[in-house]
């Protein structure tokens, strides 16, 4: 079972100021890379993980999925994301992803934004997703990368060292230690589980999906104009993206 | 044009020392992995890109391959690899990769080791490679990992910010900016060219190929004791080695 920090009182009342809860998918830096990924949702039956406030949930409704099936861990998040929500064919859910059995054959398409980070049995998930996606079927997620998530003390240094300039770093170590870290994130004691690149790749071909859309999300000048607090992921990527088929 | 520093002397006679050339494939500690890419190369017409010594082109002809071609930039690396080999199905040849002109429909397996982190064409290397594999062909490569390449000044630091224990860290940095980094490797001013590990994935997925393999190579307890000099890969990777097949 993860760490169900969403229900910490302190952690969210600081959490729902994030413009991406707030505004929603719009202001999530990382969701127009994201939403490529994407099949036409029209008529297609939705699972969506780690839903949140229902943002993703009401957008695919809105973009024609016939049904959405929104979990998340977090009663807070339900309750909010139900207050927001007027729409019979979305059904949210308390349930912990760590432990979720799906049922066969049934789904379009399978999202989750910024959830799997979290989890200690991401394997046995995606066991559940691809035997609950159709053929065909879509698998759409985006995670921390673990290039952020691997640091022991994930906080940037200045290196003194180099004579020429002052450069900004990274301090990346035990990146082929997987397993939990714990980090202050608006409170101490937040807790993600590290996993490499190749261990969520690996993952994937291994439950016979078929990888299409591989996103490190990195700033352009644009996004730097609209999105000036990415200025840090141009030395050292946050959001990974990933699309995969099931064949 | 990449830089040709095999054929810079200085360079090259400190080269022949490392185990992978004194020895070998064998002395290649991500060779075991790397191999399991490749598939029964029993009949099958082999390109080696980047063929250094010709250690890989010897073990394909005697793992049953018909013919291999083996190119390399290097006139030093080339006459070694003569010198070592008595087998007219191998055909050494000298090219530039970020120039090369393939056949078509022509190859069953390409293979390279640790050469494609040196070239600026890299997307124009890939369609050729894809242009020149018949139907279920394997692309199997070894590169320099990103998370290594993309440092300014990639020497390990201690952070001693850490009260609890000093740790060794890798000063990433720069990993969104592509492009040429010079190091020293045995001699000052060798250059490679940093891509981020998107980029490699999004070059074979733009160019019809299905990922099929990816290992960050990093040492089990089991390979520390072999390889001792890897104990820096725990913190972060050295390696990057892709399988992929054309449909």
């Amino acid at each position: 079972m993860p760490q169900n920090i969403y229900d910490q009182d302190d952690f969210f009342e600081k959490y729902i100021t994030l413009a991406r809860q707030a505004k929603g998918l719009p202001g999530a830096r990382e969701w127009p890379q994201l939403q490529t990924f994407l099949p036409n949702l029209d008529g297609l039956h939705v699972l969506d993980l780690g839903c949140g406030f229902g943002w993703f949930a009401r957008f695919a409704r809105e973009n024609g999925a016939a049904s959405v099936r929104a979990i998340d861990f977090s009663q807070n998040m339900l309750d909010t994301a139900q207050r927001m929500t007027h729409d019979e064919k979305i059904i949210y859910e308390r349930a912990d992803l760590d432990e979720l059995i799906l049922p066969e054959n049934q789904y379009n398409v399978v999202f989750s934004s910024l959830a799997f980070h979290y989890l200690i049995n991401l394997p046995s998930l995606i066991k559940e997703i691809s035997k609950s996606l159709k053929s065909s079927g879509r698998l759409v997620f985006s995670i921390e990368h673990p290039i952020y998530t691997a640091p022991s003390n994930p906080t940037f240094l200045v290196d003194e060292e180099d004579g020429k300039r002052k450069r900004e770093i990274w301090p990346l170590n035990d990146y082929r230690v997987e397993g939990p870290r714990t980090t202050k994130w608006f409170v101490e004691g937040v807790q993600k589980q590290h996993r490499t690149v190749g261990s969520y790749i690996n993952i994937l071909l291994a439950n016979s999906f078929q990888l299409t859309n591989f996103i490190e999300w990195l700033p352009t000048k644009e996004d730097l104009k609209e999105y000036p607090e990415a200025e840090k992921d141009v030395i050292r990527p946050k959001f990974l993206l990933l699309g995969a088929t099931k064949p």
